[in-house]
Order: structure tokens, then C-alpha cells, then sequence
């Protein structure tokens, strides 16, 4: 599997990143999520993906983009029915705020889902066992790999069946792998806490001063912030805070 | 590889998940860190290892326990002196809260770390580019191989290497891999949500219900703990609350 698969990234320049405005101004949050945008797309390209954006206006960037002011469901949904995904024709959907992802952490999207590097023969997608993946030992890819985030949302997705469609909402992994099965679809669900980790409020943002390497954790470093630790989890704190 | 693989899991039936005290009352803290000890040292049967606990006081289990009440780094290095691990004798150490872990993402962690089912060239566990990790396409297992948590924590860990010492504190998963590295350790940074998400504060009971399939789940929906899906991320309410 050499070529390139396509992927979409949604992304609202319009309201970003609403549940940090306890901690960046408007323009701020513009900015992170742009940086968080660009280290997704350079982990994308380097997991042998062809990014797109799929954006509710323009965004001025040198990157292929459809522009869509519909809610997200449904402008993913109207790709999907665009792309018509298939085995040989996949196509992935991967949200611009996983700034802890990495080329390595996006190619495990693509597949082979056999095994994930494992031997063991659980298949931890499907505690119900009533899985259509064959457990374990396959190497073809899944016709739906699902990343699920921290609160059981969909970060990331890759789609080789026709028929599988979104609704994206809180916990909705756990639908779209019942919405996969329901279709006779194989599933895999991806173990990776670079691509759970979505960064949305004040706390996520030590995720990335801890893991992220790239251009939101520059940003930052560069806005004043540092790691902070205390009693419980580490926090962060700004230059001038309290 | 067919040998089971020593696993330390450490646990501290006196004072069990105080960052809980707003939501369990000391008695149900200690059922529930009970569940999650029993999910972990079966999900750790289940990928072949042979664990034992290590505990600041008798548990009554029937399970192999060392007993040490020195603080969790002076216990766990303890042990590590007393294995001696070696590439044939290696020694796991896995958190008893880590209520999503599963056979497979935990055989993850016993290796090869070689690629994690990818094919990326790029090493996630080293974004500053000087690992002694060959990228990549090794085979063998890691010297060291640690599961980061939320917050930078080291969740799980394995070693190979007679050397290594651990240091427990807050974001311990960089100094770990930054400490295997100075002895000349090959490292591997293991990337899975489940180990990652270790269980200390009420907001992380939503991973357990969303995630967990075992006694843990069992012990919050027993409980009355149901999932709320708000604005933000999802949360947990309980039967009575509010």
C-alpha cells in the first residue's frame, strides 16, 4: 500500500476552540488552532496521507481545501457520499486538534489492524465479542478504524466501506463501531493516546508541553505557558498568572 | 517468547484514590480500587504475564504479593534489585488503576516495539531525534518500554535492563525515557489510550463507563454512576446527585 490516502481534516476558523476561552482570547485560540492544524496535516503527510481540508471558510493556506459552513456531521457526510470509500479507495477523517499526533500514530489508522503489534488474542474493540473483525490475526485492513478520544468522541476515522456515515456528538465512538457492525463492516478500534488526546480545554494543554513537538507546542512555550505540578495532575500555569 | 513475564502491580489498600473523596466515601473508594485491581491483574493474565502484587499491606487475594509500605519508588526499585532484570528476565510494573487496560494493550507493552503495526519511519518516542531506539523496523524489544499517562505519568513500564530505576512523580514518563537512554537503553514509548488512562478524579469515571468492560464498569453501574452528556466533555452523574 503505496499510495496515498486521502484525508479530511474539518476545521471551523470561525469558532475556535470555544472551551479554552477561559484561558486564550479570541485571537489566541485563532492562532493555536492554526498552529494545532499545521502539525496535523505534517503528521498526516508523513503517514503517507493526502490531506484536505474541509473548512467552514477559506482558510489561506497552500493546502487542498472544501470549503462547507454546514455543522460538521454534515458536511463530513456529504464527503463521504462524495469520496464513495471502498477498499481501494479509503478515506480518513481526522480532527485538527490532535496536536500530540505523529506520522507513527496516524500510519497505525491505516492499517493492517490485525494485531497492533500484539500477540494477545482478545480483541479489546469489542468487550461484547460480538465483533466482525476477526481477532487478532488478519492483515487486511478494517473497512472502519475508529481513534477514540478522551470522552468516547471520534478523533480520528478511516473509512474503506460505501455505506458507513457520521454523527458526531459526545460519546459517539461507541455508535459509529455499532453503526460499522450494523453494516456488516469489520471494525477496529485504535488504541493510541496521541490520537484520544483532542485538545479542548485548559488542562489538555500540558498534553501537549509533555508530548507535543511540533508548532502548538511552540506556540505555547512562546504565549508564556509552563508545566505546572502539583498535588494532583499536572496542570499548566502563564507567565503572569495569579 | 511463550515464558509469562514477571508484573509487578502496585497498590495501596490504605489509602486507595483520595483525588476521589469528592465523589466515593472511603469505603466505596476501596471496593472500587479493588475492581480495578482485579480488571488489571486479569487483563495482565490475559497477555501472559505472571503478576504479583506489590502492596503496603496484606490484601487477602489470592494472588503472589510482596509486602513493602516504603513509598511506591523506594518499593518498586526495591524490587527491581532483587529481579535483576535481564533481556531474558524481564520485569513489568503496571498501575492497579488502569481500569481500560486490556490483554492486548498490555502485550503491546511485553513487545517487539519494532513498529506497532506501522510502517512509519518516524519514532513517536523521540521527538527530539536522539534516540538509541533503532527506528522503526527492530524486532526486538526495548530495553525499557513505557506507557505514558494523562499528565505525563508512567502508567506502565517494562525493563530489560538491569540499571534502570524508576523515580515516580508527576511527569515521570519523559525522565524514564530520558534516564534509560543515559544507561545506553534501547527505549520504546508504548502509545495506547488504555494504558494512558490511569483512574484518580471523578471525570475520569466516564472513561470507565464508556471504556471498561469489566468489574470496575460493573462496580460504578452497580453504584448508580451513569454517563451525562453536556456541552463539553462527557461526565458522570449519580443516581441522587443534584
Amino acid at each position: 500500500m503505496t499510495d496515498r490516502v486521502d484525508a479530511l481534516v474539518p476545521f471551523s476558523p470561525d469558532r475556535p476552540k470555544t472551551r479554552l476561552s477561559d484561558t486564550l482570547s479570541p485571537a489566541e485560540r485563532r492562532d493555536f488552532a492554526d498552529a494545532m492544524l499545521t502539525d496535523v496535516l505534517a503528521a498526516l503527510e508523513g503517514a503517507g496521507f493526502a490531506p484536505r481540508v474541509l473548512t467552514t471558510e477559506p482558510t489561506g493556506r497552500d493546502v487542498p481545501e472544501t470549503v462547507d459552513d454546514r455543522p460538521l456531521t454534515e458536511a463530513v457526510n456529504a464527503a463521504l457520499d462524495a469520496h464513495d470509500p471502498g477498499p481501494e479507495s479509503p478515506l480518513a477523517v481526522v480532527m485538527a486538534d490532535l496536536a500530540l499526533a505523529t506520522p507513527r500514530a496516524l500510519a497505525r489508522l491505516r492499517g493492517p489492524h490485525g494485531g497492533d503489534g500484539s500477540t494477545a488474542a482478545a480483541d479489546s474493540s469489542d468487550p461484547a465479542g460480538d465483533s466482525s473483525d476477526p481477532a487478532g490475526d488478519s492483515s487486511d485492513p478494517a473497512d472502519v478504524a475508529i481513534a477514540p478520544g478522551r470522552g468516547g468522541g471520534t478523533n480520528a476515522l478511516l473509512v474503506r466501506h460505501p455505506e458507513f456515515r457520521v454523527d458526531y456528538h459526545g460519546a459517539s465512538s461507541l455508535d459509529h463501531l455499532r453503526a460499522a457492525r450494523d453494516l456488516g463492516a469489520t471494525v477496529h478500534e485504535l488504541d493510541s493516546r496521541r490520537l484520544a488526546t483532542d485538545i479542548d480545554e485548559r488542562e489538555d494543554l500540558a498534553e501537549v508541553l509533555i508530548s507535543g513537538d511540533g508548532a502548538a507546542r511552540d506556540w505555547l512555550v512562546e504565549a508564556g505557558f509552563r508545566l505546572e505540578t502539583g498535588d494532583g495532575r499536572v496542570t499548566v500555569e502563564r507567565n503572569g498568572d495569579g
